[in-house]
């Protein structure tokens, strides 16, 4: 069985281990399987930061499947040290909000190069998966420079409009600046990396993560192409809510939707994905709720399982439910 | 009193300790002296690794200057770790055998962004310095890119010569492949950083660190414009000998002496920078060398001193007889 799973970082990197786990790969690691998992990533929060090319989300995924991930923060390196970030302060040097560590910076160091010296940002982490051996095939959506810019009211000056790398938004104001509108700047001239429509098209399924659905799920939809894909595939496109209970699971997706005028609820995210069978942009099949959630998206078929990605248990029940709803039939 | 040194790395910077100290001035940081120090620094030991620019002869002296040197190691930082070193290997990630430390990582992410965005390296040099306060002005010998190259035997074919970049001679080799000869590539075309004629130029003295003649001070002097502006100078110019008893004091000079056709004595080293009074292309009017050794070059005034440069004071008396050597009256 074909499985592509759009993803951001914690959150898709979590819900990647349970899809794993779904279709009886290990969750760590590579395990020898019949299914074939293409995760395609969110590359909008992508940043340069002290002339190295950071990649969060495709960092997060490939740490996480690989075993690397600090478990109890979600994101960087187990064992991380902080020298070079203490060191480049003592230096004044700016951005001094971004946590740079050590071990990532080898990763940074790696991927810069590369990419300076003409390797597609595919073909990169493709190389840094055959140490981390994540189990999935890891895809950027794009190899074309894409980042995301929140437009808010200048701090410095309210009189005026800004426009934050997300980044800088995300971690810096942690998202506490209300945003006018949130671009994907780069998306509407970059193509999909190679891989990745052809991965929709011969999908058996298609799931997005409960990833956020602005700056994650939908920076990889704004890549030309990839909607089309997902309307165009015959496999069956789910999603699972990152909403529950009227509030986001983790992280700030409540100030994104504001941003784009969602309200933040399952509902109103499903509406937002809308239905491929009864709209003309929409993209979901069936859509995963948590249970207690009254949620009706026309067109769409809704199910209500336990959401919460728990342990790799609990989200490799959510991945099975996901996969049910698409279609695809499990041993 | 303006004083010019010309150095290397180590042995370099320790003797610019002493130099500060025979003025009157703190050996580490700054502090308030009427006279004015301005080192020449060779830069045909940097490269390019992992994507940083390396300049390990200003750094050394940036650091040991600065009070932030490995005092028992002589480079790099004191308290350093190597998180990043380790997770580059685990990614078999090559250069393998050049030991970039975490804290040194963030003046190589500073500089190669600051040449990366256009800056020289000297205006980079200037602001590293801002935080580490030398106390010295230290002038790349040249803003443009020499790299010295060392040409050996093949290791892998024997029936070939191959070029190496010095570092890797010389750090991962252990300068124990027998060089046929060493090129400080790029110097040609190189012109002298902002600031190092006119140093020479307005100098009082001008002495040659006890740094190697052929890679560290022969590095600068291939830079064109340097050894007219030494010949020219009003100043004496005066050359402290890195050769005591027929051997390097430290580092492995004598491999690069053999490759260039230089007995390893402190008598042929002063032969080999000549004399600016009887030679047409000689460099010194004076060469100091260690007690008991038996010297005579022509047309420059020998003195022998202890050399060993200890400690500061011992430092400090070096310099100073260099310093009286030239001519120039201390208090």
């Amino acid at each position: 069985m074909k499985v592509v799973v759009v993803v951001g970082g914690v959150g898709g990197a979590r819900f990647l281990l349970g899809v794993k786990a779904a279709l009886g790969l290990p969750p760590i690691g590579e395990g020898s399987s019949p299914h074939e998992i293409t995760a395609v990533v969110n590359t909008g929060d992508d940043v340069w930061m002290h002339g190295l090319r950071i990649a969060p989300d495709l960092d997060t995924c490939m740490y996480t499947l690989g075993g690397g991930i600090d478990t109890e923060r979600g994101w960087g390196h187990k064992g991380e040290t902080w020298v070079v970030k203490e060191e480049l302060a003592a230096y004044d040097a700016e951005p001094s909000w971004f946590g740079l560590g050590d071990k990532d910076i080898a990763t940074h160091l790696i991927r810069s190069q590369m990419l300076r010296a003409g390797y597609p940002l595919s073909a990169v982490t493709e190389a840094l998966c055959a140490r981390w051996k994540p189990g999935v095939k890891l895809l950027p959506m794009t190899d074309d420079r894409v980042e995301t810019h929140v437009v808010v009211d200048d701090p410095d000056n309210p009189e005026q409009r800004k426009a934050l790398h997300f980044q800088e938004w995300w971690v810096r104001y942690r998202a506490s600046l209300p945003a006018h509108s949130i671009v994907p700047v780069g998306a509407e001239e970059a193509t999909p990396a190679p891989g990745v429509l052809d991965a929709i098209a011969e999908a058996d399924a298609v799931l997005f993560a409960p990833s956020n659905p602005v700056v994650s799920v939908g920076t990889v939809l704004s890549v030309p192409g990839v909607r089309e894909a997902l309307r165009k595939t015959a496999a069956g496109v789910v999603g699972v809510s990152p909403i529950i209970g009227g509030k986001p699971v983790r992280g700030m997706a409540d100030e994104c939707l504001t941003a784009i005028g969602v309200e933040t609820s399952a509902e109103a995210v499903g509406v937002h994905y809308g239905s491929r069978q009864t709209s003309d942009t929409g993209l979901l099949d069936g859509w995963l709720v948590a249970p207690g959630e009254t949620v009706h998206v026309p067109g769409v078929a809704v199910r209500a399982v336990p959401l919460l990605m728990s342990d790799v248990d609990a989200t490799a029940a959510m991945a099975r439910a996901a996969l049910e709803l698409s279609g695809v039939e499990l041993d």
